[in-house]
Parts: structure tokens; C-alpha cells; sequence
């Protein structure tokens, strides 16, 4: 695709209470606002803010997405979110993740629970499709 | 609409799996998007819509919440939502709530399961503090 | 109850303030806990509870998600959760889910916003993959 | 009180995206699960851990919640958690907090945005107040 390898980075976390199920487990529905946080900090990464890209009105709406679950994670597990641009073309962008448990129980671990995609297409304040900024290809 | 709109409403809602937690009872977190809710549906009851007060540039923020858990609830259980405006000044509203557990497990039940309190301030497109609308206060 | 199950079911939701985001749009992460809220309800119009068979010991743990969004829900919006059993073999379910929208501001709307599917695995008490119960499948 | 000082403890976390809402701010029932998060990360200072705690059949359950919102919070603000045990009875807790705004948009802050309150009540396996483990009291 690109010239410039496709750029990628990690985060790590702690998971909380409120996002875990009567199964004692994290719900599925908990992993899509990692992933966000994981394009957050990539973002941060090369020295750019999506806040600041939203100020100035150009958006990132997800158009797809679509989690592996592999293994159950559990309260207080540290977690460490592994994101990755996989391609960009003119208006999309493509991720995908790991999701790594690395410590649970004071215990040292290295394995990942699940894996994911995602799309997004850039939008313009109107919600139109838009030219993605440069720098982000 | 009405000269002066009901002080009181209520709304049922099914627990969602979501919102319980490893103890495998609701979170206490989830009570607060519940009360958000009597507030729209009151206000739907006398014909207005909050999603159309923000079109308009009003905008009501809560400024204080405070809940009292008396006992817990569960995934599945058919909740009451009794919301009542409790006082209502220039710029802020009070509402009280009680929110009530009316069926488990397909057994019919009436027991106050929390009491809480809201306290809501009006702001403009701007931020500041404004005026109720008329027809609120 | 019956022979065989209903295949599919549908159920109304409004969608919450706080399920939006600040593109004031309805976040991406919301529509995982409504497909959940689909499944409980297609299980209920066979006379079962999901919440019986967890006391049952008997656990529907989601091992995919994938989502394709295709136009914004909005705050207020009512929505249809149509759910459809697409295959059952004798450790998984598949799902496949609309999310329409069927009403807008006090306006008729019959629009498909984003459509999924979803696999479950069955797990017992120790975690472990288990057989579905023999009226599931 | 005590003869030994209230514990009290921070952390830091960066607002989600997920976390706000419509009116660009964090919505107000976000605040819960980061005092949730204040009070684990409390515990770990002393070297417990909640989850440990659960796993020998002592929960804490939140009986009381009380927050003031003084100040909106917004998507990737950096905030600290200031959690501090007021009090402690029998089979009760009582937490102070206060959320603080510590950088916004790379520039440092030191502004509280909101403070708040919870009472915890200790519970068994069978969900019947029970003794604070010693240790906690």
C-alpha cells in the first residue's frame, strides 16, 4: 500500500469492574472502547490528537468491526491492547488489534484472548464522506 | 400543550445482561442511565421532546445525583422507573425518583429497590447557565 | 413448549442519551448489548429464560462479533432488533441481526442502519464447552 | 475514627471517547466506574486486592452514592482520582473523592470538576452484611 510502514502501537490497561458479566468474565461488548483506545493512542503516538482532528471537523466513524474471542478475561486483569494500520486507502482505514492478557493475579502472562478488525471512513462536519487528512495515509 | 405539566411518570424497562456485574446483580452505575430515561419519558408525556430542546440550543446538565441502594437487582427483572418532578427554580430542576422491581423470574413483585435524587441545570448552546423554558418550570 | 423454536423475533428500543457519543450519534460499542437483548427476547417467545438456563448451570458465551454499520442512529430513535437463529450444530449458535430504524423525531421510518451475526459457544459451570440443550437446537 | 490514618490514593486515567455524550462532555454516569477504579487501585497500595478479596467470599457493595458536578470533563482529558477512606464502621465504608482535571489538550491543569461520596456495606457469599475483613477496618 504505502511507502512509510503501516504504523502500530500498544496501550495497556486495567479491566474494571463495571465491565465484567454475571459470568464473572469481561462482556464482549467491553472490547470495542479498548480498541478505540488503542487508535487513540496511536494517534498520540505520531504526535497528532483525534480530539483535535474533531475540532477541526474531520471525523472517524467505525463501519465495521468484527471481534475473535478467543480466551475469558477477568476483573483486574492488566491488558494490553495491540492496534495496527493495516491499510488506507483515500477515505477508509483499516485496523486490526490484539487483545493480550499480561498479568493477572500479580502473575506475569502472554496470551492473547482475542482478535479484531476494524473500518472506519472519514467524515466531514455534514457527515459526508471526506478525503482522509494527509498525514494519516 | 398543557398549562402545567404532570409532576410524575413512570416507565418500565427489562435488565439488561450488560449492566450486571460479576456479583451477578445490576451495577450501580446502570441506575443512572435508567433515571436519564424517566426524564425523557416525562417529558415525552406532555408532548416535548428533549431531543428537540437540544435542537434548540437548551441543554438541561446534571449537577448532582445521589442514589440509595436498598436492594439488589437482577439480570432479567421488569423494572419501574417512577420519576417525579420534585421543584423546579429559574435555572434547575429536581427530580426524585424510585425505581422498582416489578417482576422476577415471572413472578409479580412491587419493592422499592433504590431511591435517588437528581438535580439538573439548564445551559445554552454556549455552556452558560439560562432560563428554563417557560413551559418547564 | 414447542417442537421446534421460532426461528426469528424482533423487539423496540429507544435509543438512551448515554448509549450516544459526541458526534451526537449512536456509539458503536451500543449495538452489541442490543443484539444480547434480542437473543433474551427470542428465547423468551419460546417460553425459555436465558437467566433460568444460567441457574441450569448452562452458559451462551459469544466467541465472534461482526458489525457493518451503515447509517447513524441518533439519540431518541426507535429501533427494531429483528433476530434470526441461522444455524445450530451441537456446540454453537448462529445469529444474524437487523438494526432498523422505525421512528425518528415522531416520524414513520423503516430504514436497515446495520446489520450482524454473532457465534455461541455453550459452556457448563467449569467453563468448558458443553452440548446445547437438546430444545435449543 | 482510627488510630490509624485514613488510607487515601490516586490514579490517573484518559477520558474515552465512549465515555461522553452528545453534548461533547463525559456523561455523568461515567464518574461511577472511575471511583470504582479508585477504590481497587486503594486497595492494591496496601498490597489487598479486591478481586483476591471476592475469590474468599467477601463483597463490597455499594449501598450510597453521592457526586457533585462542578465542571464539565471532556473526551482525552487527563484525570486523576483522588480517593480517600473517611470513615470505616463494622461493616461499612465510607469514601471521599474527587475527580481533577489534570491536563486538557496538552496543557497542564489542576481543577477539580467534581467531588463525591460512597458508603460501602460488606457482604457474604449469601449476600448478608457480614464483618469488614479486620485488615480493612
Amino acid at each position: 500500500m504505502q511507502e512509510t510502514p503501516p504504523a502500530s502501537g500498544s496501550l495497556q490497561l486495567r479491566v474494571r469492574y463495571v465491565e465484567c458479566d454475571p459470568m464473572g468474565v469481561v462482556h464482549h461488548s467491553s472490547y470495542l472502547p479498548w480498541m478505540e483506545m488503542g487508535r487513540t493512542e496511536l494517534l498520540r503516538s505520531v504526535g497528532k490528537s483525534y480530539a483535535a482532528m474533531e475540532a477541526d471537523g474531520v471525523f472517524l466513524v467505525v463501519t465495521k468491526v468484527e471481534v475473535k474471542y478467543r480466551r475469558p478475561m477477568k476483573y483486574d486483569d492488566l491488558v494490553e491492547i495491540r492496534t495496527k494500520v493495516e491499510k488506507a486507502s483515500k477515505i477508509k482505514l483499516h485496523h486490526s488489534y490484539e487483545i493480550v492478557l499480561v498479568e493477572r493475579g500479580g502473575e506475569a502472562a502472554d496470551q492473547v484472548c482475542a482478535v479484531a478488525s476494524t473500518e472506519l471512513a472519514c467524515v466531514g462536519d455534514d457527515g459526508r464522506l471526506t478525503a482522509l487528512p494527509g498525514w494519516l495515509v
